[in-house]
């Protein structure tokens, strides 16, 4: 049976209440797959019916992956005693993350039950801020003293492995705790037994600190291929590790942010799926309602050239074709900007060498579609007109991908989001200068 | 030193051709920040100078970072030994891609100095076509045979590792080398040595075939948190695997290309810093040469209006925000249908849910603009025009966003790539409705 069916007849089993029918579907299901199937399931209690009768392992990893709201129902539901025996199973990050979202009174009786390793650990993982690499660490990462042969090294590792998030990247600490090196399980297991780990470890270890952004952490990750990346706090001394599928999940969620941003969607928490009505509202209203004042200025120039309008009522034919060229060959700069920014590939140093580039591209870009229009408005329009906007349409061009390209970067210098250039930012403010230098240039030509 | 020192360092030495300080430079560097620095070089000689000082495994890791053109260029200038014995230290999956590359006469002259282990390995990978998980597995995956021990397992991954991808992941194969399952070194170092991985291994193991689309694979990467990812060929037997680094690139890569798209930029083969005028220029012609024509729908509709607007000149004020609206509101619908798809949040039986949430939403946002506008239009137009302008935004913002929301659907049913219900074109297809509709009411209403 593919996954897509034993999903399907456990949806179906759990909807029945064929409680009987479930061990066997829940043994055979991994915990994402199970993850997708409680998550469709609208009562808490019938989720915690499923969880039940997993080992406690499988629940765990399984109710990590629940979306953050359906693991507070399910947290709310449970005896502080099985809420404490599941959550002293999950991974050290995801226990942080659940932690955070519970209320005072919940997590004060789940505090109460944990042991006081778990608690420290919990205090200290859930102080830091939403977003760095503090928040979504973990400190199951596996160290090995400095000194330790090969053979011990391996013997500890294999001892405290069922604690780790993984065994496979170890870090050399001293007495301090302080991060000396990293040596790997393959690294290990081809050594000789009697080396020590100094010897074979290397020094020069790429780390993150405690209040490095998400996205940097998981572009180091990608950037160096790494399996774990040690994360440090400001005395150097190792703290946690992010994981090379955390950081998968934190690439994705920062794409869809940055996606949604192109397009003037806000954050949102959860899935486009999951999301309230009310939440993609939210997420929404607030650049639609500035763009609509915005537009307004746009409206304000074409009121400005109302005489030249009335006068050749032709030239309205060829606004919004003009406008929108000029919007989309800024949409098209902003977006290479902003997505170079993201992924580390423009930096500030190219500022200059793309500034060119995009201006050489643009008047290609312009010139291919001056000629389109030319014919059409020779057509429509006559000569005159024609002229007019063949004009118009290499310099909006221009002018929009430049604002497009230009924009993104002065952001990012001043420090706030490049991706706040959006899509529709880009075509607002190319609509106004298209409208200004479309009318303005016919103003002069056609001599009014 | 940090390492962004170093890498300034080793530019440094390599423009001013201080050779002697290249080899301390290259051993304290990684292989990712020297690609960097030798992808800045402009001369491939120099390119090879530098590579020339590293070990086998460091050259062979930073060759393969290096951007594909600067790869051939190198491939180009190395004598056919030289270039073998770099080739056969690239790991498989690096090497077939760049053996795709290659002219034909170094092609064939490459290939007669390789092992015939090489050979066929390359012949076999170089066949998979681009986009699928053939075409990106690599063939150094680590296997073991169906009846071994536990103890003969390891010893076996410990002689091999050097060759190996990754040992972490291990497959278990029959005589005919079909996948029965898989185990992970972590379980086999816990494990009891005489057990059998037989009864250690998972079963269930999640796999793809080598035809699987790209994005696909990493998709199951990054849900099931895999290390790597089998691929079977027809006949369920096991010809590679897909590690969880090179997953995160075609996320990133997948990411870009989507983002691109929804902004009509077409696919550009490198990245936007080392893309050529032309190359950028071809990416970026063909979306605004269609809309433009696309928008002589929206002139046509302004002229088809003509008597309307040169009664009511006030009417033309508003028109910029209301087209604008619908335009930004189907945006927005647009990219978060889009990246729902692209990440599988939305699947095809979420369609009706989903359609009348953003029903909900878009009536929500219509009203909330309405209402923003109404006082605009009374206050610079009067009462009548306010109405038509206020009853117009609802319309338009509910229309925008339902063309938004369905197209994605529409062209993911058909098989096309939702990606190019991209902004442009939506804002287009925006344009005329809200054009015909604002002027339609107008029209209506002001009783023309």
């Amino acid at each position: 049976m593919t996954y897509e069916t034993l999903a399907a007849a456990l949806h179906d089993a759990i909807v029945q209440n064929d409680q009987a029918a479930w061990p066997a579907l829940v043994a055979e299901l991994n915990p994402a797959d199970m993850s997708d199937v409680l998550g469709q399931i609208e009562q808490p209690e019938q989720v915690i019916g499923v969880l039940q009768v997993m080992s406690l392992d499988k629940r765990a990893d399984t109710f990590g992956y629940l979306p953050m709201a359906l693991q507070q129902a399910v947290a709310e539901r449970l005896s502080p005693g099985d809420l404490a025996e599941l959550v002293t199973a999950m991974s050290a990050d995801e226990r942080a993350d659940l932690f955070n979202e519970l209320d005072d009174n919940i997590r004060y009786a789940l505090f109460k039950r944990l042991a006081r390793e778990e608690r420290e650990d919990l205090r200290r993982l859930a102080s830091y801020e939403e977003g760095t690499a503090g928040a979504i660490m973990t400190s199951d990462y596996a160290v090995v003293q400095s000194g330790m042969t090969v053979a011990r090294a391996l013997e500890s590792l294999r001892r405290t492995a069922p604690d780790k998030e993984t065994i496979y990247q170890a870090f050399i600490v001293d007495d301090d705790h302080r991060l000396l090196g990293a040596v790997s399980l393959r690294q290990l297991i081809v050594a000789t037994p009697n080396v020590r780990v100094d010897d074979l470890m290397a020094r020069e270890v790429v780390s993150a600190t405690t209040d490095t952004a998400q996205e940097e952490v998981a572009r180091l990750i990608s950037r160096y291929d790494l399996l774990a990346l040690p994360i440090v706090n400001g005395g150097e001394k190792l703290v946690g590790i992010v994981t090379y599928d955390d950081a998968m999940d934190v690439a994705e969620a920062e794409a869809t942010e940055d996606m949604h941003k192109g397009a003037t969607v806000g954050k949102l928490d959860t899935s486009l799926r999951a999301a309230s009505p009310y939440a993609l509202y939210r997420s929404r209203v607030h650049w639609l309602v500035i763009l609509v004042f915005a537009n307004i200025f746009t409206g304000a120039g074409i009121a400005y050239f109302e005489d030249t309008i009335a006068a050749h009522l032709a030239l309205l034919f060829f606004m919004p074709l003009l406008v929108a060229s000029a919007g989309n060959a800024g949409a098209q700069s902003a977006t290479l900007m902003v997505r170079g920014i993201a992924t580390g590939d423009v930096t500030g140093s190219d500022w200059a060498k793309l500034f060119f580039k995009d201006i050489l591209v643009a008047s290609a870009l312009g010139l291919t579609m001056s000629a389109a229009v030319l014919m059409v408005g020779f057509f429509r329009a006559g000569i005159d007109i024609a002229m007019v906007v063949a004009l118009t349409m290499i310099i909006v061009v221009l002018v929009g991908s430049l604002i497009g390209m230009a924009l993104p970067f002065i952001l990012n210098k001043l420090n706030f989001d490049p991706a706040t250039a959006s899509t529709p930012l880009i075509t607002t403010i190319a609509d106004v200068s298209g409208v200004l230098i479309y009318f303005g240039i016919a103003t002069a030509v056609l001599g009014l």
